[in-house]
Formats: C-alpha cells, sequence, structure tokens
C-alpha cells in the first residue's frame, strides 16, 4: 500500500479526509447523522483535515459517482454504514465495482462470522456469507462486537478508503482499536486541531460579534461564535504539533476575550451556568431555594442537574395558582389584585415567603406571561418579573422577551437570565 | 422565476432536492447536523426526491464549487447556516458570487432588522446591516423570530436556492411558515409520502418490536421502531397520490397496533405525554400539583411546557432537603428516621401533604437517588419511590432504573414514568 508521507509538499490539489455516509435512512430523516458528527471530531483530534461531508442512500450508481469524485478530491475516504446482510447493504461491492475490483471470500472473516452466529456446525446463509467478501488487496478492520467487519483500502496512489458500519457503538470500536493506529502508522496525523469554548449570556451574537471583531479576524488561532437560544458561544480553535503548542496559542486569546467581556463569559468548554452556580454557593457554603410561577419548576430542574446540588440547594415551590402564591408564599391577596401576579411587587413578596419557609441564603422568584395567551396591552407575552433575594440585597428586574416567541422560548430564555443574574449577584457578593 | 412543472417527464437527468449543511463547527465535529435531518423528514412528507447531503465549512473556494456541482443535478438546493452578522457568515455572497450576480440591500429587511434590533434611532453596525443584503431578484423567506432572512432565488433554469439559517427554532419556523407554501405552489411536491408516528412508554423496544413482529415486515406502509430513553416510537409510513389515499391505507395498521399494545400507546405524531395529560385533566376540570425530590421539578417543567396547564396544574414543592419534606409537606421525622427519605411510606406521606396544601384532585410525588452518589446495597442509585393520590385511590410504586445509568437518564426516566402512570390511574378513574 503506497501512503503519503507528506500531505503538504507533494499533493497540494489532493489532501484530507471526507466522510461519506450510506443509507436511506439518513435521506429520509428517519435517523440523525451522529455518526459524522463523531468522526468529525475524531479527524479534529488527530489533526487531520477535514473539509467536506456526503451522505447518499443505498443507490449503486450514485455510491459510485460520489466515491468517484472524492477519489479525485481527497487522500481518505471514511465511509459509514451498507456492510451488513441486508440486500441494501451495498458499500463494499460498489466499492470495489468503481475501482473495477473483483471480491474474494476471506476465510478469516468466514471463520469469525461462524463464531459470532453460533452457526459452527452449519453452513451460512447466502446473506451472512456477504459479509466476508472484500476486494482483493485489502486490509480488515476488525469488528469487535458486532458481525460486519470493515476493510481499508488503497485502489489507487494516494487514496485510501476505510469502511466502518453505521451502528455507532461498534463504528467507534472499530475505531478506537484499529483504525486510530493505522492513521497515525501512515503519518496521516498531523497538526493537532484543538478549540476551548467560552459561553457567555446576557449578551447578544452581534454585540459580542462587534466587541471582538478583531479577533474574528485571526487565522491560527481562528475565533468564531455561535448562538442558541439565550447563549452565545466563542469558539477558539488552534493548530499545532502538540497539545502544549495549541494551548499556548489559546490563552492570550482567552485572556483578551475575557478583559473585554469581564463577567459575561459564565464557564468554559462543558461547563454550563447551573454547574457554575452551584459550585459558587458550594464554595461560599451558602444556600438557595426557588419560587416559580411561569418557569414551573425550571430552574430548579436545571440546578438539580448538577451532581452535589443538595448540599446547597434546598428546593423551592411552584406557585402557579395563585391562591398558592397566598397560602404558601404568603404574597397578600391586595398585592396581586391590585399589581397584578407578574409585577415587581410580588416577585419580591415571593422572595421573602421562599427565603423565611426554607430558610436559605439566596432565593430567586419569577413570575411571568409566558403565553400564547394570557397577555394584554400593558403586560404582553414575554413580560416576565424576577427578583434575587440574597444575604445583603434585594434585587429585582423585568425582562420583555418579545411576545413573538413561542412559549418554549420564553421559559427557556427565563431560566438563562434567572440563572445568569444569579450567578452574577453571588459573585458581587450582593 | 422559471419552475419546472412536472419533474418526471421533463428532466430526466435532473431532479429532487440537495441539503447543503454550511458551517465548519460541523467539519470539527462540534455539533450534530439536526438540522439536515429535520429537512429531510419535511422534504420526505413533501413527497419531494431528495438523494444527497453534504457538509462544507465556511470555505468560499469550496461552498462554490459545490453549489455549481448541485445546479447542474438538482433542480433544488437547500441550505442552512452562514446567514449571521459575522465575518464566518458568507453563505448569501458565496451564492451570488457562484452565479455572478451583484448583492443589493433591500430596505425592507433594514426596517426589519432595525425593529428587531431596537436601533431605530441610530445606524445599525455594518455587521448586521450585512444581512440585509440578497442577490439581485431574490425573493425573501421572512424570519418572524430571528434577524437574518433567508432567501429564494432562481439564479439558472430550474434550479433554486432556498436559504436558511442555522438556529434549529428559525429554521422550522421559516420553513413552516413560508417554504411550504413556495414548494407547493411550485409544484415541487409530488407523490405523497406521509408517515405517523405513534408514541409508547413503560414497553421496551424490543419487546413491542416482536409483539408486532409481522407489521415490521411490511412495505407500503412500511413499519419501523425508534428508541429514546423511556419512550418508544413506531412509525407507520405509506405513499400515495394524495392525503387521503395515504391516511387511508395507514389507518388500519394503526387500528391493528393499538389493538395489540392497548393503552401503552399514549400519543399520535407530535403529541407529548405531558399535553395528553394536562389534556385529560382539562376535560374532567380536575386538578394536581406535584412533589418531587430527586426530579428537582422535571415533572412540574414538563406540564408546565403546555400552553393551557394553568387551568389544571396548581404547581407544587420541591422538597430536596429533608427538612422541606418535614415542614413544608408534613412527613413526620419518625417515619424519615425510619424508613428513609426514599421509600413508601415518605412518597405517600408527600402526597397527602401536597393534596392537602394545594387543594388539588391529583397529587404526585417522587423521592429517588438520582446518583452519583447517596446509593448503597439496600438503596442503590437508580432507586425511585412515586405515589400518585387520586381521588379515590393511593397508588404507590418504586423503580429501579439501575445504577449504571448517568443522573441526567435516572432524571429523565423517573419523569417519564411518573407522567405515563398518572396518565394511566386518570384513564382508569382512580
Amino acid at each position: 500500500m503506497k501512503i503519503l508521507k507528506d500531505i503538504n509538499s507533494k499533493n497540494k490539489n489532493k489532501f484530507g479526509a471526507e466522510i461519506l455516509s450510506i443509507g436511506s435512512e439518513l435521506l429520509l430523516g428517519n435517523i440523525v447523522n451522529s455518526n459524522s458528527q463523531w468522526i468529525a471530531e475524531q479527524l479534529a483530534i488527530l489533526g487531520i483535515p477535514h473539509y467536506r461531508q456526503t451522505v447518499i442512500g443505498d443507490n449503486p450508481k450514485r455510491l459510485k459517482e460520489t466515491i468517484l469524485e472524492v477519489s479525485n478530491r481527497s487522500e481518505i475516504l471514511i465511509t459509514t454504514g451498507g456492510l451488513g446482510p441486508t440486500p441494501d447493504d451495498i458499500t463494499t461491492k460498489v466499492i470495489a465495482d468503481t475501482f473495477n475490483t473483483n471480491l474474494e471470500e476471506r476465510s478469516d472473516i468466514l471463520f469469525d462470522l461462524k463464531n459470532k452466529l453460533k452457526n459452527k456446525d452449519r453452513n451460512l446463509s447466502e446473506s451472512q456469507k456477504k459479509q466476508s467478501l472484500v476486494p482483493k488487496g485489502a486490509e480488515i478492520i476488525k469488528n469487535y462486537s458486532g458481525t460486519a467487519p470493515g476493510i481499508i483500502w488503497s485502489p489507487k496512489d494516494n487514496f485510501t478508503i476505510l469502511t466502518f458500519p453505521g451502528v455507532p457503538s461498534e463504528l467507534k470500536e472499530m475505531w478506537a482499536k484499529e483504525a486510530v493506529k493505522w492513521l497515525i502508522k501512515n503519518n496521516f496525523s498531523k497538526k493537532i486541531i484543538s478549540s476551548k469554548v467560552l459561553h457567555f449570556a446576557g449578551i447578544s451574537e452581534s454585540l459580542l460579534a462587534d466587541k471582538i471583531q478583531h479577533l474574528l479576524k485571526g487565522n491560527n488561532p481562528s475565533v468564531a461564535t455561535y448562538a442558541s437560544s439565550g447563549e452565545v458561544k466563542v469558539r477558539i480553535t488552534a493548530k499545532g504539533h502538540n497539545l502544549e503548542e495549541v494551548n499556548r496559542s489559546i490563552k492570550p486569546i482567552e485572556k483578551e476575550l475575557n478583559q473585554i467581556t469581564g463577567l459575561k463569559c459564565f464557564g468554559v468548554d462543558n461547563e454550563t451556568l447551573e454547574e457554575v452556580v452551584i459550585k459558587l454557593l458550594i464554595s461560599r457554603k451558602e444556600t438557595i431555594a426557588v419560587a416559580e410561577s411561569c418557569t414551573g419548576g425550571g430552574i430548579a430542574s436545571q440546578l438539580t442537574k448538577v451532581s452535589g446540588s443538595s448540599k446547597v440547594f434546598y428546593g423551592g415551590v411552584i406557585a402557579y395558582n395563585n391562591l398558592i402564591k397566598q397560602s404558601l408564599l404568603g404574597v397578600p391577596k391586595e398585592m396581586i389584585n391590585t399589581h397584578g401576579a407578574v409585577s415587581k411587587q410580588v416577585v419580591e413578596a415571593m422572595a421573602s415567603g421562599v427565603q423565611k419557609i426554607f430558610k436559605v441564603n439566596w432565593a430567586i422568584t419569577v413570575s411571568g406571561i409566558a403565553g400564547p395567551t394570557g397577555g394584554n396591552n400593558l403586560k404582553p407575552v414575554g413580560l416576565v418579573n424576577f427578583c434575587i433575594k440574597g444575604p445583603k440585597t434585594l434585587f429585582s428586574w423585568e425582562e420583555r422577551f418579545g411576545s413573538n416567541r413561542t412559549r418554549e422560548d420564553i421559559q427557556k430564555l427565563s431560566v438563562i437570565n434567572a440563572l445568569d443574574r444569579l450567578r452574577l449577584s453571588i459573585i458581587m457578593g450582593n
């Protein structure tokens, strides 16, 4: 097998790896393509350039076309799916056909199949046998838990195909135990790519992008922003020869980002807002309880996702009905009648109530109109009142998330907003 | 705009739709490509042939190459991603460049942007303004909740591009409110593929598959099972010339499935377990409250996702700390000491307490060990006690979800289990 030794010098026009996922179920939208995501991540870790992913159904003609295209522009093709025993599993056959090569039955695979299928004494069915056919000259990627093995095959110069089954657990095991070794041994793993993600709340993507414009123009490290509802992420990605070098180049960018954005950044990499809040409370030995109306337990539910939250989170009251706000939290009936349940006065009274009942240092309370009904001109859908009561401060505010938003969105934004303000309040020592 | 009227006769060599997802985060494996899966599903529902999906990074050269390729083999290109305000959002510009067309600033988009960004009085930043540029002659796909609109543009005969943002909620809304209408009006929706999904709880995928083996072998309609944590889905898919024909062939299969599985099926298509529970309660004019320990507000949070839930859901107590179970719910201290907080006795006492405080017809309570710590041999991680107290019955049970499961899984399974048992209890009239 001939393998390229130096990607950058020899093959300027042809390098990197592509992922090809094969299966009509992907084109029908029956399943999400998590295999491509996983392999892409592995390629990044190995520092193998990766510029394109394709999905094709169980169709020999289109599959052949695609394989030929890839063989002309990339060095490595990684396929998933279509290796099994059923008639729509056509991957190996089409790959061999594409390069006018015959399939040959491999006795070692047959032996392994018989063992796995516990068919030692009788013959395998033709469809089961199909899995032992590979193009002449191909190496085998052993399948440890499933039946269908993969292949590593170079049908032409500077082009190698690696095939994997579509079952994620089999693919992952075969990748880790076989493919990685092969890719490193054959010098495909070059520069390492690593990235760090900073998480922001309380700032929009465009405002953040404006503030860090000069950083977004950088190349190595490169900086990019991503938005999801209520949160903005900034990813710093760097290339280098080893992890130390990469981390060294990420560090100053991270520092600059933090200087520019101050406390807006709540966490790094996989850290969640609720983890940060629970950690802060644990480090201060301070406790918390909630009283939620329109978020209906959403804040509590986030906080209790964190392992160890029981140390500081005592519980809460979901006061969805106004009578509960009165009877359980001690909000005066006249206050609700005068100011409405969605008001500064009521969330403050709820906070006092919950702090008293739960005997905690911190209380956070929410009352709002999640919609789609229940709004009016003065108090539209999307209006939410919040209150944080801490050891030293009573802090209440209102948000207008907009009546064009869905109920789900308003609830989610309320939870993130509440948790982020709580984080800031705790840090400020209020 | 010139639109193909008959896909099958006129354009044998060029038909169907492709999906192109744009974003380096996909190539780095940072996120899974759920947008492609969702659009593929929508195309199947509309009966629009779909043979290929591609993922490309934020790279103008490769993006242009891919757009050209697609324009030569397919009628429709649907893109996601790259419409935002940052420098790596290049989709619209590259599409225009590919077909040598200039971008023009659209005053209607600018007006909409200013409204959304509440920047009425001052100028938008250049990066924000970028979102108002579209190729000359393109139609706009209005973005209702986000800022960046999409386009519908036919740069050449028999080829139309539809662009969408990468934010899933924006994409879905724009698709449903704008794109579907356009695709149907322009005759792209041909032979209809439609499917009905039945949702099951309280049964494993393999047990269900065994029961309906004969149905799984069918072709049109075809039947397939999918599992996610705590829930199993069965999808019945049929092809036909119109919705009536398709529905007629799905109906008997659905009926047979229901006969075989009885009450295990809790809902159809987009119906959620919490919606079904709230609907049942509303139809009976019965009210409910919760007391949650290990699920930390998860049950309440699910129930309050349902619009209109305030009619029947009064609220609840999150009794994470044992002292709260005593002080607020009236669980005797000796009971907790004797039987432990995770016990039949305690969940039953919690149910009595919450029913009394909230004056509701139904109470549902949970106490368990979500882990990863806090378990022992007798009461391992994954042990959860539940109680449902209804107008006529007190029903308590325990589940052992297994200590190998994650905290997140145990919480999620507990919520689904509780809601499904509640559904059955209400139906049984307990």
